[in-house]
């Protein structure tokens, strides 16, 4: 099923939300706003704001209230992403120069903190000072996110709890607080609110086991960014778990990881391509995409109970899309 | 004057913000736990609380509203000093290892994301959805501020309205921040929130006016930090630029700021303590806080209309102690 048959219902008032956020770009300062709708432009597959839209459309939908928040949580999205870009060095992203790579380090981290401090005003606009509030929350827990992961770089031994709470901190909180905003200012009852919240993390948690999947088995020409960057940064996944699992004593990562200090770029290089065919050769893709199946399961379940309609049935088909996706 | 006379009336209520700012630290992962320690404790002044407790004491004070921004606002500003500290590569701050210098550069960034979350997230126990925005908006003009002077960073032809626009934005907003929500928080009549929030912006720029002539004039003792910083990124502030005026040609700072890229460390170090003697044997510093002075005045005259009282009084001491310190 294509994306925008599943976005149908909210198709118009996604493009009100891209709207709505180029709008930021009308700043006075010229390099600034150019700087601006660079990143703002740079596209993507919108699914946050989209589940923003598609939970509010479960109940009273009031796109007046949703759509500051939908927009809000994508440049909260942007933003951490320019940030990362920053913090990893990576010069291209959705086959487009980032941030980082056209104007360097310190533009990137303070264009960041704008999208952030814009992002949390736009929150406002919604009305609701619940809603605000779940959105602050949410950055803490992506930054928390990103501070255990940084902190566990290029370490071998992490249980595996440890990387599913990451994912859960790093994305499915942002999926979460999509949904359950979507259902707050639709006045959704306080039993759906919970079940759309939940729907949405485990959804983003599913997302994210894709993601890094991909990572190992997409093409640089599909994902519009260099494959193998997890390896790169030493941030250990579920693939090179398995991986390391599977061959625990000669294997590629744990020489990238023990010595990634005194390894050349080009001897870094060969044994991240060597671990990438390495999963490819084996069976760990498929687990872990097993495992994405089970959490998107968990996620449609929660469905179950919400009244039945065109958004339920689209928030459904949403989960089916980006489990088998291949970018 | 001290500055705990100053802040008599809201020193028990600056201690509770102090307490609301460590309890942050209250983080389940242990490293985390570590770096907001640290970051928090690292003490200042606390101006931007105070001045928020005591323009909440002109009208109903209430602390349990204003106990949360004032927090929140300390915290904003802590914020951005762990970014500025990790875009300017500082290791030094308040006589203290920075986030940046104990931790890198990652760390500062993430750390900081963290920061401005938690802050965001305490404006919201205001209860004020007004206070949330302003909250929001002050940070998106310190972070423009940051970006138009890191594009104007080693420029030589700045107009001198564009070095106070800049501390406007950078600092000014604020102190108004801190000064206008402490008024919005006590029920203030709108005249007398445009009053305090005056009261603050004229501040901030004679605070932030010192500052930059204390950055040639202070010593490394003194500031906690190494002198002569401002130079040293680039930054042309207003002592900088009336060095420029007096010697337009034969000038270490047009030397510095136009071949800063071919020359050592060692060469920079020599022009940046070259021009700030030459700006010690001038009356540059003399200049610069008569417009300190200036503002200052402003800032007082703003108080005019409000009620007469220990509170109005503190403020007016406030502007002369911070415009009169040595550090």
């Amino acid at each position: 099923m294509q994306l925008s048959k599943i976005y149908r219902l909210v198709s118009r008032d996604l493009n009100r939300v891209d709207a709505r956020i180029m709008s930021v770009s009308e700043v006075a300062f010229p390099r600034h706003r150019e700087m601006l709708e660079h990143c703002l432009t740079s596209g993507g597959k919108r699914v946050r704001p989209a589940l923003n839209l598609l939970s509010g459309h479960v109940f009273n939908y009031n796109v007046e209230r949703l759509l500051p928040m939908a927009a809000a949580i994508e440049m909260m999205h942007t933003a951490t992403l320019v940030h990362d870009d920053a913090i990893d060095k990576s010069r291209v992203r959705r086959n487009q120069d980032t941030v980082y790579g056209l104007w360097g380090e310190e533009t990137a981290v303070l264009l960041g903190d704008f999208l952030f401090a814009k992002a949390g005003e736009m929150s406002t606009d919604t009305g609701s000072l619940r809603a605000v509030r779940l959105f602050t929350q949410t950055l803490e827990m992506i930054s928390t996110g990103e501070i255990i992961q940084a902190d566990s770089a290029f370490k071998l031994m992490q249980p595996r709890e440890d990387y599913i709470k990451r994912i859960a901190y790093k994305t499915a909180s942002l999926f979460a607080l999509s949904t359950e905003t979507g259902a707050i200012l639709s006045d959704a009852p306080e039993t759906a609110v919970t079940a759309l919240r939940d729907y949405g993390y485990y959804m983003g948690v599913a997302f994210q086991l894709v993601d890094d999947v991909l990572d190992y088995t997409s093409t640089e020409a599909e994902m519009g960014k260099p494959i193998g960057s997890d390896l790169f940064q030493g941030t250990l996944t579920l693939p090179a778990m398995l991986l390391l699992d599977l061959y625990p004593e000669d294997n590629p990562i744990r020489t990238l990881f023990e010595q990634h200090r005194e390894l050349d770029q080009v001897a870094q290089q060969e044994l991240s391509a060597r671990a990438l065919e390495m999963v490819r050769q084996s069976n760990i893709a498929a687990n872990c995409l097993s495992l994405a199946d089970d959490y998107s399961r968990r996620s449609v379940a929660c469905l179950g109970e919400l009244p039945d309609g065109p958004a339920k049935k689209a928030l459904a088909d949403l989960v089916v899309y980006l489990i088998t996706r291949r970018t």
